[in-house]
């Protein structure tokens, strides 16, 4: 018996006027995901707590079986190892956008016009990068998917205590970092963090992928903008903790990030993008030739779209990739033999929010010997009449490894 | 008021293909739980959390209130108790079955014939057994139903770190016990251990009940393989921690065992047997004098029969067992006045498993001012859809002493 956690990134919704006061996931044509609801066992689920907003790393980490609480020690080393960075213990990692700044310094466009290419060869000229005051500091750029990137200070007596450079809003400078615990190490990392920013003005502002853009009326990736410091985290696999072998199938670093940590095996995709524009045949394909050819049991699957549309407040665009979805990937995965599939999302990204919210998502369970509920729909109102009722993230792997018969008895 | 919380051990499943996708409670006649399902509020409960599998004990002990994960130490303890050796702080205790070796000690059958007369008579003899090595050791053994039994260690020095004895399979030796943390008292109490299982080949191999058996063509009981190990642990008495005056009325040596431990009077039954061959009249006779003519006013009681037939994979006897109950007990239970009336289980015994597993189990209360939802059947699927929703074995007791009026509000 093999185990399928599928995620829909950020689909789980508030009603809205223009859907007839419907979720866009109410408002879809989703028969696939229909019949399997039909055919399995439907609740709701909060990733970490009723109401608690989840990041989509928090809420991975969660349904992981991890306590985000304990584990989550800020965003960026999950990104930094998604992204393929080795990172070790004592490293302190951030996630950071290739934003575009005027000549007085001013941010005005945060993510670079949201540039696809080139952001490798920018990286390649950050990594020489050498601070005259901290010469024992190793600065580690890595490009992540479009304006994203992962930066890790590796050293002596460096502290994920300082606050993020990002103005958040366009029209602002870069925020002048600053240590929150006032101790000396976060006083340091501080320093280098403002010292990093400048100098990554300098060496980038006239590379030539740049400077084409720059011909080409596109705003220039031309400085390196950190957020989200974190200290590296230890914690114990997850092959070990539930006795499976494991794989995680996603679009973005992040969550690559996270079962990196958890010491799944990543598979990597070509074509796939994290926004609706994905190629969901890539996706499926990657998981059906997984599931079948491969000797990996359990699978974490991430698919970003729904999320973007979410942040984007775009409910076109959200409940079309629901349906693409539909379509495209569960029309495939929901007869799978031999198989229990969980089919939910990380978290809420309601249409009129534009970011996360702490309204619980949908789930279905589908799979031999799986209890039966009335409900015959997927959506987040459905859900809640089900046989599951209301579960947390940290239950959704006790369940499913039970469902699997790869549990162990606690007691006789 | 009075309370009840009736466990069917084992009662809940997972859906059968021979019984049309339906679980043996679904499928089965059971007009008396029915109607008391429409006349109360129904749930599902998860005795620990969802998804983990429980034993009978550690389900117990959390519906009584108590964290199965601090109080929890091995079962041999709260068998020892429940067949009514006088553990103390120290001892350590063993779960036993009296097994079956052939002449060169290959274990052909683990129960003895499930030998049901003159284990008794044999105990009397092993419990003259003194090992040379370790004459200060006190060694206990007592009788439990069937085949089983339970071993107490008494003395300086011992430990719970100690592997198991029992080869699980038939066809092989008894393992050899080993220490399990390589300390000094582990490695005491493993020598003992092995001292004691081939002692106790010698001492009833041509015990006179043995020699009946072998001359009847029945396997006899001519060794104690013992599993399980547990330091005895110490408990806050459930009558002071919610002010009840407490009584077990069950059927096996763990249940009572569990009982005792939490300080409750345990009221023995003659005739019952923890199968599906018990006698349900004896076992609702002593329920219904109990309840209208002792000072008792909370009480736990498990009826076993569904958990063995889950255990042997016989869905005619499971389904069948629980129409019995129907008939038999719930027709005289489910009109008590002045009682809340909690009927539920401890764990699924899934017939697909012929084991436990994480399924939630459903659970009625009934009784004088207890709110009533839509809910007109008692099953696994339509109690996940009462008024209770979904809660854990952790809520059971203090929803109870709520609901009688029992407890003290937190606050002012």
């Amino acid at each position: 018996m093999k185990g399928i956690i599928l995620i829909m990134d950020g689909m789980g919704d508030r009603p809205l006027k223009e859907l007839d006061y419907q979720t866009p996931l109410q408002a879809a044509n989703t028969p696939n995901m229909d019949k399997m609801a039909e055919e399995g066992i439907n609740g709701i689920m909060d990733s970490i707590a009723p109401g608690i907003i989840p990041g989509s790393d928090t809420a991975h980490i969660s349904i992981l079986g991890y306590d985000p609480y304990v584990v989550y020690t800020g965003r960026g080393p999950f990104e930094a190892s998604g992204v393929g960075v080795d990172v070790i213990p004592g490293d302190i990692a951030f996630r950071c956008n290739f934003s575009t700044v005027d000549e007085d310094g001013i941010v005005t466009d945060r993510r670079a016009g949201r540039i696809r290419e080139g952001t490798k060869d920018i990286v390649d000229v950050l990594n020489t990068m050498v601070l005259e005051d901290y010469p024992d500091v190793k600065i580690i750029f890595k490009e992540s998917t479009g304006h994203r990137a992962v930066l890790v200070l590796r050293g002596e007596g460096l502290s994920d205590k300082v606050s993020d450079a990002d103005p958040k809003v366009e029209g602002n400078k870069p925020k002048e970092v600053v240590a929150l615990d006032g101790s000396k190490e976060a006083e340091k990392t501080a320093d280098i963090l403002n010292k990093v920013v400048a100098k990554s003005y300098e060496m980038v502002k006239d590379h030539p992928v740049n400077l084409e853009r720059i011909e080409n009326n596109e705003p220039p990736a031309n400085i390196v903008i950190p957020r989200g410091a974190g200290a590296v985290p230890v914690v114990e696999p997850i092959n070990e903790k539930y006795e499976v072998n494991s794989a995680c199938i996603a679009e973005t670093g992040l969550i690559m990030g996270i079962c990196r940590f958890a010491g799944m095996d990543i598979i990597e995709m070509e074509g796939v993008t994290g926004g609706v524009d994905t190629d969901l045949n890539v996706i499926v394909d990657t998981i059906l030739d997984q599931v079948k050819n491969s000797d990996h049991d359990f699978f974490l699957i991430n698919i970003d779209g729904a999320d973007e549309a979410g942040h984007d407040g775009n409910v076109k665009e959200k409940l079309e990739f629901i349906e693409k979805v539909d379509e495209v990937v569960m029309s495939k995965l929901k007869d799978l033999e031999d198989v229990i599939l969980i089919l939910t999302a990380d978290h809420s990204t309601p249409i009129s929010v534009m970011n996360h919210s702490g309204d619980p998502v949908p789930m279905i369970i589908k799979g031999p010997e799986v209890r039966k509920d009335d409900v015959c729909k997927f959506s987040e109102v459905d859900a809640a009449k089900g046989g599951l009722c209301r579960i947390r993230g940290s239950d959704v792997m006790n369940i499913l490894m039970d469902l699997m018969n790869n549990s162990h008895k606690f007691g006789a």
